[in-house]
């Protein structure tokens, strides 16, 4: 029964490769890691790949062919079930096709998806939203991702980019976005676009901001905002009421959209600025259509770290996900 | 072969009661349409309906009992599979078990959809966007209503109140909506609220309005606007400029959320005033996901007043849908 077998899930980003021998569970038997290095040319990245799944493999005493197969989670974007890599910004590629390449590398089937689907999927099958068919799900992290599953089966779209949720726009003509468009959602609510902000804003006009930072503008981060918060600072309320503004409409309307019955929230942002997370739920219960807001609960995810990996390997045991 | 058989579709509204007897193909053999009329009893409603079917089928030389089935789209929220309406407002229903009535006095298999639904799939399947398998189909008309195609089957939702698209906010404590909501898309763009709005404005401060309805405020309608826009009118400029980014930005943001191969857009607001539906696509363009956008094709909806019954009776069809 190839069903009962471990599978093996990778999770590819810019800075690390994981991999993880991943049981039928969703429990994590043993995992490697490695950097991904300076040198991104596909050969390269697919070496390493292959060295951190055989010492998972190792390190759970087991073997490729005694698997349930490889399912890769990679930061960027994925053309459908080709396996094709359209473009990973992190590693500069560009119609990789990754598949292809790690499955003869490994000899092994492989299966890739895009990083936030696979932690979808991880949270559906085995996290936070586990008896739940119908989810959509959003990190708020250094940028804002977010998958979605629809009666059972992970929603990829006609080009396998569906579910870009940070790329919504909330204002019209609003700040730039690094997908070239601007008023994103995730330049407002994106670690990476907020940290920028909450830098600029510390030498233009909230010199307590830097105060907090211990002077040093390279330690700004959006948790500090919620530390002045509870000491009582008008600027970080504004923002924050701003910021919940945007995220609670954005996730209010994907709910109305998709009518899902679990809406997982993570990612960095969100679990170090607990006002935020809080207001933006204010949001949301105010401009979520009454019959969809009823239908929904709001979980935290449960997986952390890990949900890419067994997301990762539990799309390579269902692939029709 | 039931396969083969034709299906009957039933299109319920709060008027008008249309069934229809419908090939494999969509052609519609014969149909025949009565009045609700005022009795809204479920069991009178249920005898309306029963005869304009039967009236249907002795005008196809048709039997029930060599029907696919029956397929209905109701204006109203049918929750799931169960064909119970949670809702319809025109008849003032609360949680009638309509489907299994019908089934019962028919004699043969009923599904119940949403009228949107049963529209959407009547395009999807039909009409419009025939060879697509992700498809969101969106209709200015009365109302703002949706409808949406996942890898080919209805996106219908955890309760199945899915692609309630004319309940999206587009702006904070905006005029308020019938759905007890604020700055929902169809308080702005639906026909109802926009007729409205458009005859408190001939009142207050646009003449021009009143005298394009020969002077009779209940003949105004949003097509005096295309008409008075074309005349140079700024008033008119000024207020499709307005909707045209709300309804650009809605179908820009769910389209880049869904990532469909074909997005339908019909409804006698956007078919009265094309200068409306070409500046919405403008819109469109400036705020879709690039990746999302290219991937899309705008498409008219095809079948008219024909997509409820036809969509309903492929429904009937194809239950898993």
């Amino acid at each position: 029964m190839t069903d009962a077998l471990p599978a093996i899930g990778v999770d590819l980003g810019g800075t690390n490769v994981r991999a993880a021998v991943v049981d039928t569970r969703g429990e994590v038997l043993a995992s490697a890691r490695t950097k991904v290095g300076d040198d991104h040319r596909p050969t390269q990245v697919i070496a390493r790949t292959v060295e951190v799944v055989r010492r998972a493999l190792s390190a759970a005493g087991g073997a490729i062919e005694r698997s349930a197969g490889v399912g890769v989670g990679v930061a960027g974007q994925v053309r459908g079930e080709s396996g094709v890599v359209a473009q990973a910004p992190n590693l500069g590629w560009r119609d990789v096709p990754f598949g292809e390449m790690l499955a003869e590398a490994l000899g092994s089937a492989v299966r890739v998806y895009n990083d936030v689907e696979a932690i979808t999927w991880g949270e559906c099958r085995h996290g936070a939203a586990r008896s739940h068919r119908h989810v959509l799900a959003v990190f708020a992290g250094t940028g804002v991702g977010g998958g979605a599953v629809v009666g059972g089966r992970l929603l990829r779209g006609a080009t396998g980019v569906a579910v870009e949720i940070g790329h919504v726009k909330v204002a019209d003509g609003g700040p730039a976005c690094g997908c070239g468009g601007r008023g994103c959602l995730e330049a407002f609510v994106g670690g990476a676009n907020l940290s920028r902000r909450l830098r600029e804003r510390a030498r233009e006009d909230w010199p307590a901001l830097l105060q907090a930072a211990d002077g040093d503008s390279a330690r700004i981060h959006p948790g500090l905002v919620e530390q002045l918060l509870r000491q009582g600072d008008q600027h970080a309320a504004d923002l924050f009421r701003e910021l919940a503004g945007h995220l609670g409409t954005v996730l209010a309307n994907a709910v109305t959209l998709l009518n899902p019955s679990a809406l997982v929230l993570g990612g960095t942002v969100l679990e170090g600025c607990p006002t935020l997370e809080a207001w933006t739920r204010e949001v949301f219960d105010r401009h979520v259509l009454a019959v969809a807001g009823e239908a929904v609960a709001i979980l935290p995810a449960a997986l952390g770290g890990d949900a890419g990996i067994i997301g990762a390997a539990a799309l390579a045991r269902q692939p029709d996900a």
